[in-house]
């Protein structure tokens, strides 16, 4: 089960300094409302252009009664991809930054990490070192840092970690690193009936605890990665423990899989980023009926950052190819986003 | 994993034939509408009773603003084991009569079951070899009959089985032998702005056939055990084909494992019928605040079937030992349900 981490699990690290150029730190946006209280929802950060265009003429295909391609409430599901999708993932997945935080902050209570080069290279801030972390010593940092508690337990230190950790380029919290046309988008969807989940490599729990409030998506439709759990009686209390071994590895392939095995109903709209978003949206796209495939494509060094086919992170090249064969929309974050992110 | 499918795959052969006593055999119930349309949810079919007050007294104590016990709307989970507790589950699991049933329509495509036991004593129908299949045996014909298609394929054959077969007892199609109290409670339950689940030992793709129909939940709010997947393309079309190894086995401490990786909320109401179901009522309880954990008690051989602690199937004895200690409801299936089946 090894191998299956490795995408997931690339260290970007050479670029994890060089990406911070500094610049002012904003204050930090607003925690955003649920959907269900945004009273109109617009699409106002997407300027007017092939993208935006293709979404409203979907939604009104699907949507309008009558319309030959009218699909009924309970099947718009709509699925995102999360990471380098709805938030940024430069220069790294932010949870495997979540990893490398608290190895800093545990590092105290754990002399043994000392003897341990993987740790080491962290607790250094060792540029050189850090590159050369193998799949196996990231799952190792993962491992001992996410795992071996109680899901009530992560959570609270998901969220202590968001209420104190700063994005080294943007100095904002991490969860406030949402994009803003996709917030909307979301809630231009929900507005016309979708259901909208959230597919992401990243693990379900990391996501739970700021979802609802960052894109109004309810822990019941974020699906993910997960860790094996366990149940265990404690004194006669129910603990769910979280092991420290893949359960699922939610990318590629298995996300067609997660959606089946979630959901039970194929989406009829699909957005993501990357080659790890390839087999969802080719299981989108060959539904029958209507359906909405669509790529952001990251083209904007200035606001966000700028890449695509060679990038460790986010590597956008057989999607790329597929998107542009069957005419999926992609987004030019650059040219079609007025604003990136809210603050 | 092969020993984990045991309590799913136990295969009460001896009790098949027995228990056809004949009946009149009843016409098929009608199929009942959505939740949705139900304009009144009343618990009719439940006597005044201790269960019913229990239910009714819980629902108002969360459900009332200004309650000490109020709980918002979207907190408000309720899971329900199938098997046993929303639908009969005797002489064995319906999903188990559809395997054997699956080969005997299929033998004459598979001339290589005439040397292998276990599927020729399914063929002749031999209840002393039956009786000594091994969960090895039924693992192989569950495999053999119900994976190696992708999912939609499965669709159609769980679709043609359940407009053709009948119950060897009450000549009725599977599907209809649902329990009418039940499915009032679960009315009852979503008029009150409750999320109805089921969770089962059952598989999931089995069960989303059916669910909507009989009990008006959707296909993503059906959790169960599952076969591996595996998205692969056919001729530049994907396809999810269902693989002859299990994913995940839901039943007894798998469900708070799978309550929690599928929803991310804890349940505040539980049913189930079953020591499969102990540590789902368990993990409901052990919640803040107030929570209702039930059991469905078969006590009812006229109308349905009697059976507790000794049952190979729906074995009812440290659930009911833990329910009597903690104060659960316990449902007396003939005393407290005026009638049983909707037909």
């Amino acid at each position: 089960m090894l191998g299956r981490w490795t995408a997931w699990l690339i260290l970007c690290a050479a670029s994890l300094l060089s990406a911070c150029s500094t610049s002012k730190p904003p204050s930090p946006a607003e925690a955003q409302g649920q959907a269900q209280t945004v009273p109109a929802a617009t699409l106002a950060s997407w300027n007017d252009g092939p993208s935006r265009r293709a979404i409203t003429d979907f939604v009104q295909a699907v949507t309008q009664p009558g319309s030959p391609d009218f699909v009924p409430a309970e099947e718009r599901i709509a699925v995102f991809d999360n990471d380098g999708t709805l938030w940024s993932e430069q220069p790294m997945y932010f949870q495997l930054m979540f990893a490398l935080d608290q190895v800093r902050t545990m590092a105290p209570s754990h002399p043994e990490w000392k003897t341990k080069p993987a740790f080491q290279a962290v607790l250094r801030n060792d540029s050189a070192a850090l590159a050369k972390l193998t799949t196996r010593d990231l799952l190792q940092i993962v491992g001992a840092t996410q795992t071996g508690m109680d899901s009530d337990q992560y959570t609270s230190q998901v969220r202590q970690w968001l209420a104190t950790a700063r994005h080294p380029r943007f100095h904002v919290p991490y969860n406030t690193m949402t994009y803003a046309p996709m917030r909307e988008l979301l809630d231009y969807l929900r507005a016309h009936g979708f259901k909208t989940y959230i597919v992401s490599g990243g693990e379900v729990e990391f996501m739970r605890v700021w979802a609802q409030q960052a894109y109004g998506i309810p822990p019941e439709q974020v699906i993910g990665s997960s860790f094996a759990a366990k149940f265990e009686m404690h004194d006669g209390k129910p603990r769910l423990m979280r092991l420290p071994k893949l359960g699922f590895y939610d990318d590629g392939p298995g996300k067609p899989v997660a959606i089946q095995h979630a959901i039970g109903r194929r989406p009829i709209f699909a957005f993501g980023n990357s080659d790890g978003d390839l087999q969802m949206l080719q299981w989108t796209s060959a539904g029958a009926g209507r359906r909405f495939a669509g790529l952001v494509h990251h083209t904007d060094a200035q606001r966000e950052w700028a890449y695509d086919r060679d990038s460790k992170i986010g590597r956008l090249d057989k999607a790329l190819d597929e998107a542009q064969r069957q005419g999926w929309t992609i987004v030019d974050m650059e040219k079609e986003w007025s604003r990136v992110y809210a603050f």
